[in-house]
């Protein structure tokens, strides 16, 4: 009987009993992927992967939930061969016990990923089934197996050994550009134009690509030279700018960084792409002497406006507090009079303010932005008012932009700190703002008699 | 404390115990392997992953023996973890409990191998690794579970759907050449003007590469274009030859396929390389009609040697067996009076002659060529007479090149049989070869008193 | 004496006369550039002619027109010299007396665009100074011979076979891409999407590039796969057109074919990349069978106002030539009503109206677009009404569009006609349109009495 | 009437007069690019091509001769055109004049050949062509036209603006690599692995490519990096030596230099190879300093052996001659005791030995590699001694090489002294060795009476 008739049969079995076409799909999906896994399997891999991948791709909304459901349920270990395995191997260590182990343990459906991967475009299937099955397990908890199981099969198989650092510039075929105009989540592209500025001599920009995903740029890091640490975004995005000689510029600004694939996330390639570019850049600019981000704080005025709620028992502090919390529910820039407290708050709320520890005790920044670049070893170098006053500015980082700074020297040293003591590595005109807003974030009875203002100005 | 400061700590401290040198570097490696898998060791992966690359490759041999032995005995699942975790899972198989076991059951080296990986040559370096530890397995069985862990990660990253099926021609870079050129295992080149015929117009060459090794085929297959199935390779692989078109061409023929990576072996490509090539050159050239092997009978001269050690009952056939048994044992071309003899006993060979069931009731062909193309699902078309009358070809295959020929129609039902059924497949030209000799290969006492080869002219 | 201080020692001598900067500057080149031609050139030529090249870009328009003076006034053949080698040519046809002839009459300049060629951008750098010389030989008719002399260089230099076709499609770089959108001139491309659609699978773009212009196309076309003749060209430009499968489309279009470079005016591609495309398509696409333009007559309404400005005896026609001459005048798409007078004046134009024989006697059809594909060896098959509305199409062709159909069995042949008999060959339903106007084209006195639009009718 | 059936008619007007086969095919060709050149050859003018390059690769040597002399006799300029031309031209150099005279000097067979060159594999056939045609030349002298004007237009096409500098190494093509073992003229190439040490990591290989010859190198430069001026090959080629890092070397030696087109001969490039490859390696490889020629001096034995015929009147110079004669005329290595006097006459050979001025009052070095290099601007720095023990070594330069030495800051200078003082610049090693042997080349009764060898040893 050959898979063909096999599967066929298995579909007639299975249509004695009424289903729903959806399921009725999904079920024969089911059962070619476990035909696929067998032996028979071998011998006709590629073609059975592609038929696989045709059905999948058949399926509608019911169907696949449906076919998720099956694969979650049907494709797990075997509970007794789990328990018999590692018994055996809790007796005794021994390979052929270790093997066994590994065997029984491993669910069916990596090698059912593994299988489907076989057929053309299987990698790309295999994200978007990923994609698909996130979106479905808030609802459907059972289905985190699978999620489970794609995120470590694709996070092998995406391995940085296997990725491919390249430039993105205006020789790019436009299939890849305008992947980046669709993608990019930092500071929107606004088309061809727009992105040929950010692709000029004294811009670059650079993205991971596995060999697989040809015209997918996995993530890629917008980079600009300038002069000195850049105090606001406008000018960097400014289409009209001069081009300026980029063996001049003496500060690489890393002013956007975006991950496309939602298949792949939580499987972090960041930390290397601005490693290796700014280590890259260096040999090819040797005048470059400082590599730094210029970053929103997403979760700035969220988190200010929790903060700022509760009043303050000081009279003076209160007055501060109100004019905070008005200011950051009102529309509109901040106010300047206010300059010295948001940008305090900023200091403070990155340099102090930490998620509740959770499983093994971990903890972390509670911006996800600093999240990323602190746990790189990178350091908190300046904040910097009124840097995006564009609406998504204003309203996730209340306009403001801090500088992180990548010292390849440091980052090992940083990162320690950081996981280890839980410190954030900063300079010491971050501590200075965060000092300033002290006396409003802590207790006020700790607080003396004077002014605020006063001491801040000393 | 640095990465770097931590791995200097665990030095010292390891170097307080007098080791030898050999034993200090493989621990060193270990300890580095150890932060590596370390959450420190994300921070900073791509320099310790070529740190640790670094020092696996400073190892002598006493060195490397002592890292495998630490990393067969230290980065395995804890025993305790893994019998609580399936206890766990056999009393609730939640996505909890489930994920909890995958997590302690992988044994800690696959991570390991997966961040050595990230260094630049990292695949090449495992590739290598697996290959050291596999020569070292059979004199240090606990070494096996190093074996095991790579096969288990070079499977899944060498999967069918990374590898790019290329052509090889004279417009190939030397570089690859001189790899076919070493690593031919069926049929010798004799430098580049050699392979030079062998990539000319009627011929072709295919080889699957994976994208981080460049110039590394893993298998090739060659190809000749002829008019009708082969009966000797000389006339293929003679270097003389007139180029013809190959669009004339009916026939394909797979003279060679060599795979080239010990530290692959056990990871099959074979088939998929055949049938893509079969299917890629049915659209090229609509002429050929006709996908077909010419293949050794790598076992056959052994099996027969052993086969014609008993005398037979039956006068006659004990001459014939006498015969058989003395020209088995000569040097030189296989004798023509004996030549349905010998072509009998190949066509028994390869279509009765199973290996013992061994794990799961598994049998499969006693040749291994046989089982390769027959798993496949080709099917045995015909056995020819001195075919190969190298050195090699008399000492393996006692002359004789079987045909192995590829339907693509035909081949999974083919391969169903052959697994399901145990069934051979082959023509009925094969099958009157092995009932002629069926006399002397079944109990003598069946026989009846008619002449052997009176019978066999009918 | 180096040829660098030979040149300071010319510029020298030079400034003792005093002169204007940018004659200054002119001259410095012209001096150079004498250099670079002679034996010492020889040596250092990549470095002279870097050198030059950077001089002549330096220069200013009266730089630029001083200069290109005396390349015109010194750089030509010697009259001497010619005269005496031509006088001993026409006594006697030795190879030597050849040699003399051609090395004497060959113009100096000719060398120097050479050696400029060589410097890196050289080619480039040629292109640019024929367009300006080009765009300065009205106004200065000495200059004709530098344009002469390039166009006959650059002929040379971009003869077919250095050519490169290929296909432009997503895949290619966004810096070609933007090319095309800036050079089309035939249907105005709305930014990136809109070409995007034109690149799609149902349509195809060709473009032929030299070598050294990697990112410049020469000359394009676009051609869309339909399933017939196609009438007007708003269903191909749409955007937002269903793409459909290229394997089923009969019929292809060229519905753009745009020269990019005017500094190669004059050196004619098209007619060889129609040509190249349609075999090429022929192969990749078995399925499609008619080859056809749909084209502008860019010239129709300026000559037809022409011709409708003298009264006619007849009644009848006068009324109707009234008539015509009033909407060639009026704004708007052509009235519906004089369909038939339309489209019968264009079959008239395109079909007998020659220009004046010129120059040996030549003579060619009238409308540059209709020279163009007659010349080529098309058939003019189809007049189409209302076929493109855009103010562009109403201002040129008054909203008509033609197809010219290519069978490639038939081009010679046409060809021959068009040359020899000056004879445009066309289909009967054009001749048909033709005659149907013939009343009003010819003396009104030959007419008989019968109503025109009768007789149309029959 | 096609251009098809004009060729018939052609042809079969000609076959009245009978004439032998090889003839009437050589007819047929001329007709048929007479057609080619017409105005009818524009339209089909890539078919055409291919037909002429057809019927030209269809003819056998004795049809090649007569069509090279039709060629050479129908298609060169009409005397009384050029004659009234030039007469015109003379009278007033006006545009129009200038054009006519350049329109009737060119002989129609250059237009002939740039249509040859549109049909694929058209410039190789040319190639080829010229160097058929320059094989017969000495034999028939009136083919020498087409030479020239094959020249001229080659030399145009294979401008240096046009050329590709590409690296060859390992991961090069084999299709390439063959051609440098088949071409290397310098130091015979022993197959593969001898070509692979000459591309290891300290050694470079460079060629010149033209575009539409892919895989043929024009001109290529095999090149060493070394701690010091090399006095010998033989450490250069041996195959076995040592690969060391080329960031250390300070010295480039380019000991080979090949020129593998006939069909290019007196076409020059490698003045602007050697200039690009060392101004390449300088920023490549900061660290090289001095780039310098390993060059034989073929001419030098065959001189030589003329100057030592004549008996001197000075007893000892006597001596010394016959000695040295006798040494010349002696098989094996050059004897020891005459090393002074040999690497006395290769020094005053390369610096005092000029040709008999030529036309244009042209005089330069004999040697011809001396010719090169010196040409070029290099420096004769030294002569080695027993630098080439090998046969071709012996016969040609009696073993010895010498080194030119390139300081890309002198090259303007020294070229100029070549060309305008006939100096050859050389150090004063050189010039010691000349003066030495001073006193047997000149006049002997100028001679003191002091001892040759004593005032040689001052």
């Amino acid at each position: 009987m050959t898979a063909r008739s096999l599967l066929g049969k298995i579909v007639e079995a299975a249509s004695g009993i009424v289903k729903p076409p959806a399921h009725r799909r999904a079920s024969r999906l089911a059962a070619a992927l476990r035909t696929l896994v067998s032996r028979r399997g071998e011998a006709s891999g590629a073609t059975l992967a592609r038929r696989a991948l045709a059905l999948y791709r058949g399926l509608d909304d019911a169907g696949r939930l449906h076919f998720f459901r099956l694969l979650a349920r049907d494709f797990s270990p075997e509970p007794e061969a789990v328990l018999a395995a590692a018994t055996a191997y809790h007796r005794d260590q021994s390979p052929a016990n270790l093997a066994r182990l590994e065997r029984v343990t491993e669910p069916p459906r990596q090698e059912v990923f593994r299988r489907m991967n076989m057929a053309p475009g299987g990698t790309a299937a295999l994200l978007e089934m990923r994609t698909a099955v996130s979106s479905l397990v808030r609802q459907h908890a059972e289905l985190a197996v699978i999620d489970s199981d794609l995120t470590h099969l694709l996070g092998s198989w995406f391995n940085r050994g296997f990725l491919r650092l390249e430039r993105i510039d205006w020789r790019t075929p436009a299939a890849i550009l305008e992947k980046l105009i669709a993608y990019e989540a930092v500071h929107e592209i606004q088309g061809f134009p727009d992105l040929k500025r950010r692709l000029a001599d004294d811009r670059r920009c650079f993205a991971f690509f596995h060999p697989v995903l040809e015209d997918e740029p996995l993530i890629f890091v917008e980079v600009a030279f300038v002069d000195e640490i850049p105090e606001a975004v406008g000018p960097i995005l400014a289409m009209s700018s001069a081009v300026r000689d980029p063996r001049k510029a003496r500060c690489a600004v890393f002013y956007s960084i975006t991950s496309t694939q939602p298949g792949l996330r939580g499987i972090s390639f960041g930390n290397f792409l601005i490693k290796q570019v700014a280590e890259d850049l260096r040999h090819e600019l040797p005048n470059l002497k400082t590599f730094v981000t210029l970053s929103p704080v997403p979760s700035l005025r969220g988190w200010a406006r929790e903060e700022m709620k509760k009043p303050r028992a000081n009279a003076e502090l209160e007055t501060l507090r109100a004019q905070v919390a008005e200011a950051l529910e009102a529309g509109g820039a901040p106010p300047e009079p206010l300059r010295e407290a948001f940008e305090g708050l900023a200091a403070w709320y990155l340099t102090r303010v930490w998620t509740k520890p959770g499983v093994e005790g971990d903890t972390h920044a509670r911006d996800s932005v600093a999240r990323f670049h602190l746990g790189n070893g990178a350091r908190l170098e300046r904040v910097n008012w009124h840097a995006d006053l564009s609406p998504k500015g204003l309203a996730q980082s209340y306009g403001m932009m801090v500088n992180y700074l990548y010292d390849l020297g440091d980052v090992e040293k940083n990162h320690e700190k950081y996981f280890t003591e839980h410190t954030v590595v900063h300079s010491s005109a971050v501590e200075k703002l965060a000092r300033l807003i002290e006396p409003l974030m802590l207790d006020e009875q700790k607080m003396g008699s004077g002014s605020f203002f006063l001491s801040a100005e000393k």
